[in-house]
């Protein structure tokens, strides 16, 4: 049994193409006056500057591969052609650059390059090495197996293309799980929060043992019959199970928007596969942390597993509460000037990373309940541009980086070079994985059920099933770590995983759909209609949902939007003074409007946009035509209020569609209905 | 006389948070099973965690001196507040933080961080270190002298605090230079053409020597009387001269933009800037080359003065060839998918950088000529919302990196380590700079008064003489080496030339511009209704301008987008077929609607958008009508249909004017002209 504590992955297309702009400068910097050594400063140059040029032509590929993508997503999206959604195509077209690379490009390399060993006693992060008078600095990359030494020279090519692992962690991660929580659907997340927290909390942490469980029964079978090539501890089974509970919201969700899926399954599943990303990376990096004292640490001892515990606790806390405060404190006032605004918006998400990251919490994490405090109160101060622009900005970097992610995990599956598959392993993981979900959806939902007025029912339970694809998340932790043949085995079965799932559930989504008979195409203004008539909106008003919302809606966004009921008239009569300096001039204006900004949400282009009309009815009349409508907002503590609050939006298209029948007021007159209908049709479409 | 060839400058904040990362996952990830390594192990990764919390506090000081900044610019433009551009602003903040990081936080170092010293042979890019059995990775960073080893220990904050010198020129700088490019008011721009050419070739190379002679003159008496700390040859002094001619477009043309200068001298300003840019950057990397044989290497030499030349002939044409073609192939058709054709935008204006670097010649160049071309072609063909999305990101990108270069600027006059303040040589230098800028503007202005009909007046030449502002690429380009003595002393000199030009040539352009009476606040409608009435317009339309402009009107745009003439009307007959297949079928519908895009402009939101009515228009009134006005085109290949189209922007402004006694059309009415322009005027605030 060898251990290959082998970082080939360590090494990094980036940072090698930008210490080689370094290297490359440091060595035009020094030009040696000494006739002697002028030469050879020439010769080194040059070849700086070739490897730069390489490296610059390595990263191209890389982004052909994505213009590639996109041109295929757009003949996909042109034909209607449903069966392979654009992260399965990233992969797929990573994987045969993957192919390409590994076996039909031979780079011999310089050897030049790499030749020195020096014996020394430690290995410390800077090196300074004296050749013949003159100080060179090193910085450390990395450790490198013994076996690996010689190899290092043939896999200079398969090495550039290798990108750090903690880049996804910390560049590419960031923006996609922010844009995630800046566009949570609040309208249908609120009503189902109760649920989605269950899924995410409980069922996440349900999975995640189960899972582990499993594969600490299939290692040990492993182990019996001879099939394990090194370690596997319980921590490193439940260490997997943390990585593969995390579900991808990417791409069912985008064919549920294009199909228009029922809005409260959409809900469940997008809020569920956002936070348990959350809770997965926290719970993983708790079960790491676990570590018992004394001689054998991997035996089982309760005060490491509280340790445990209680850094789960504390590092989910304390990013939650930094995320919500950076939020919170991203009150903007810089209507007039949007530029400034977008600016602001955008570096204080990325200081809600660096501040969580500083403090030792979990920068995703705190990333995640930024974006939703911004989409609750922030975006609520911003200018229309600003919240257009915001929106796009967070658009375009999420759908790059998840590209860019899905590709490399197809390139990975060939450029690695310490694959370790193993079929029972495989096998075992995923059954795991299926009875892991099974274990998470079906037993909560019964449960939750029993508290629900609008059940959960059996084929949406089958559908949340079937969704629970894995991606980025998972690969992101799969990839972080890959010293240990334990890890490895990990890594590479967490890729097959992704693979089958991204392929087989996600290209099966439309049929799944069918097959389980869950309505598409819901013209959800129908719902909206039934819904005003006294249907539904009540079916998850549990009481202390209820109560945060009141105290949310009553204080919180007078507070810190210019939207809600002046804090005059929510605050006792004894605060009076208070309540009058602390409510912005523009919430008094706001109150005869009723331009309460719940309904307010922040979508894809692709999403459904139809049902919220707050947004566009807003910005297309200007809200002279709502002053008409003075309901509610007198009771506003009551139920009533919240009721007719959530169905804010539908109360909207009742009097839109009788707006038409009224006189004209002198503003411009809005569009016929059918033609703005069919604007976000369109916009549907893309 | 010693040569200090220190590199501190190499190190750098991010690679060096980001190989931290790698550090740490390193050490995470190598957890060696034997017992006696655990605590060791367990040590290093506290302290890589450490240091990682530390490298996040780090960056988290310039997002928030960043921060800062924004929210003072907005309280500065609230208030109307236009003696400091936000860029001196930047410096400022830059300043202070650099005081501070410099004398008043002692960070007490780890020792053990940097130790080693062996003694080997050579300086291979990476090396290999034998730690008891196990072998370590190491990159090389760059040479350190030997009065910096010591050093090294004690400057752990202020290296911390310096990037990669690379990275501006590699990171920065690019968005900057294609927001330049893609933002060229490109009507009055071609107007201007040939002398914006004359400004930035003829007048930046004339500036250069004028400069390199000066400054040599300037170290021949500091050698003579004993003030030259080191070496300082002529090439060095014109190395100076290329970079302090690069002028900078930010600061001047923000408050010419703000006050409605006259258009002519903002187009003769802003081209000449950005393309002197171009410019400087590949005559700097030829003085660089300029390499004689031999034993001496700073003798005048015939061959190597022509290869210089040929060098930058090379590269300047090879780099324009590049970006015009990636410009031109960006040729979009995902119309109905903003996001993807944003992306794919974005993606091939990053792959013009790295293909041009790939292939050795400037990266920043080639983009600078791939954002003019993607704005005068690839722009048609986009989508209304990805012609707004690619404005506001390239805007925003160009916003965040310019205020980032600027305070950066203000914090290196403290934490650079090795500046080199000579008295004479800064007199010197002010001195050149200012005679290098005169040299350029009065004799080339009278030369081209010579040819122009609408002359450039004399306060027009001073004004340009009192713009010459130098930034962001100066800063770069001086940055970039920092090795030598000679190099050391540019670079100090470089900070200050560009700090005064800053605040005090940027401060007093609006009493400049009152003093020089030039008109404010010019209103150009009414400018364009002079024009239409027969007055401007053919002040500059030479020859070959005139060629260029009917061959690109007539064959190029047709080709290249779905706006001009089809190609049926403007090929000859016996190439009927072909040019039928060539033409893209909306080219015909436009024919009718006249809807030529040479008014379609680039602007940014700051910009005077009320000249160049046809975006406004089309979105306003779905074009349908522009149809009432069939001039033109049918004589496609004449002058006259050049200046009619020259002047499109303002026969439209007419027909606007007239057009509201016109009975209505059965879509949507247009706003009141007086709303439309209040609107316009509130852009113009921003």
């Amino acid at each position: 049994l060898t251990h290959t504590n082998s970082v080939p992955d360590r090494s990094n297309l980036i940072w090698r193409r930008l210490s080689l702009f370094v290297l490359a400068s440091a060595l035009c910097s020094c030009p040696c006056r000494a006739e002697d050594s002028a030469m050879e400063n020439i010769v080194t140059e040059k070849k700086a500057e070739e490897s730069h040029r390489q490296d610059s032509a390595d990263l191209l590929v890389f982004i052909l591969l994505l213009t590639l993508t996109i041109l295929t997503i757009w003949l996909f999206k042109h034909r209607r052609f449903r069966f392979l959604h654009e992260t399965g195509l990233a992969m797929i077209y990573g994987l045969l650059v993957g192919v390409v690379l590994r076996y039909a490009i031979h780079v011999p390399s310089d050897m030049n390059n790499i030749t020195l060993s020096c014996n020394v006693n430690a290995s410390p992060a800077t090196l300074l090495v004296n050749v013949s008078g003159k100080f060179y600095e090193y910085t450390l990359k990395g450790e490198i197996s013994g076996s690996e030494v010689n190899d290092i020279q043939d896999n200079e090519m398969l090495r550039k293309v290798t990108f750090d692992p903690e880049v996804f962690f910390n560049i590419l991660l960031p923006p996609i799980i922010f844009h995630a929580g800046y566009s949570l659907k609040r309208r249908h997340f609120f009503r189902n929060l109760g649920s989605i927290l269950a899924y995410a909390f409980v069922g996440t942490v349900v999975s995640c043992f189960i899972i582990g469980l499993l594969m600490y029964g299939c290692v040990m079978l492993m182990k019996q019959i001879g099939h394990l090539g090194g370690d596997f501890f319980f921590t490193d089974c439940l260490f997997f199970g943390s990585i593969v509970s995390a579900t991808d919201p990417v791409t069912v969700l985008a064919i549920f928007n294009e199909l228009q899926v029922d809005a409260d399954l959409y809900a469940l599943l997008f809020g569920e596969s956002v936070l348990n990303d959350a809770v997965a990376v926290v719970l993983s990096s708790s079960i790491i942390a676990y570590q018992p004292e004394g001689d054998n640490t991997h035996t089982f001892e309760a005060m490491a597993m509280l340790k445990s515990f209680g850094i789960f606790l504390g590092v989910f806390s304390g990013s939650f509460a930094l995320g919500v405060a950076t939020g919170v404190v991203t009150f903007t006032k810089l209507r007039d000037f949007p530029l400034l605004e977008t600016a602001l918006f955008f570096l204080m998400s990325w200081s809600t990373f660096l501040l969580a990251e500083a403090c030792g919490f979990t920068g995703v994490v705190a990333v995640l309940f930024c974006g939703m405090t911004q989409a609750h109160y922030t975006f609520n101060n911003l200018s229309p541009e600003s919240q257009e622009r915001t929106k796009q900005l967070f658009e375009l970097l999420n759908f790059l980086a998840e590209n860019f992610i899905f590709s490399y995990m197809g390139l990975t599956l060939f450029t690695f070079k310490n694959h370790v598959f193993n079929p029972i392993f495989i096998v075992g993981a995923f059954l795991a994985v299926f009875l892991g979900r099974a274990a998470n959806i079906y037993p909560l939902s019964f449960l939750l059920n029993l508290g629900r007025k609008h059940k959960i029912s059996p084929n949406f339970q089958h559908m949340m099933m079937f969704a629970g694809l894995r991606g980025a998340m998972t690969f992101a932790l799969s990839i972080r770590d890959t010293a240990t043949y334990a890890r490895q085995m990990m890594f590479s079965t967490t890729l097959l995983v992704v693979f089958f799932t991204v392929w087989i559930c996600g290209g099966g989504t439309t049929q799944m759909l069918s097959c389980q008979k869950i309505r598409v195409g819901v013209d959800t203004d129908q719902e909206n209609f039934v819904s005003v008539f006294g249907l539904s909106t009540k079916q998850e008003s549990a009481w202390f949902f209820r109560i945060w919302y009141n105290f949310d809606h009553n204080y919180l966004k007078p507070l810190l939007t210019h939207s809600g009921p002046p804090l005059t008239a929510t605050f006792p009569a004894c605060c009076g003074p208070l309540a009058r300096c602390l409510t912005s001039p523009q919430a008094y204006e706001n109150e005869e409007q009723l331009k309460d900004s719940d309904s307010d949400l922040i979508l894809n282009d692709s999403d459904i946009t139809l049902t919220y009309g707050d947004i566009t009815v807003s910005t297309d009349a200007t809200g002279a035509h709502t002053s008409g409508m003075p309901v509610g907002r007198v009771a506003v503590n009551s139920d009533e209020a919240l009721d007719r609050e959530l169905a804010f939006g539908d109360h909207e298209l009742v009097i839109r569609g009788t707006r038409l029948v009224l006189p004209m007021d002198d503003s411009e007159p809005p569009l016929p209905l059918d033609s703005r209908r069919h604007r976000h049709k369109n916009e549907t479409m893309s």
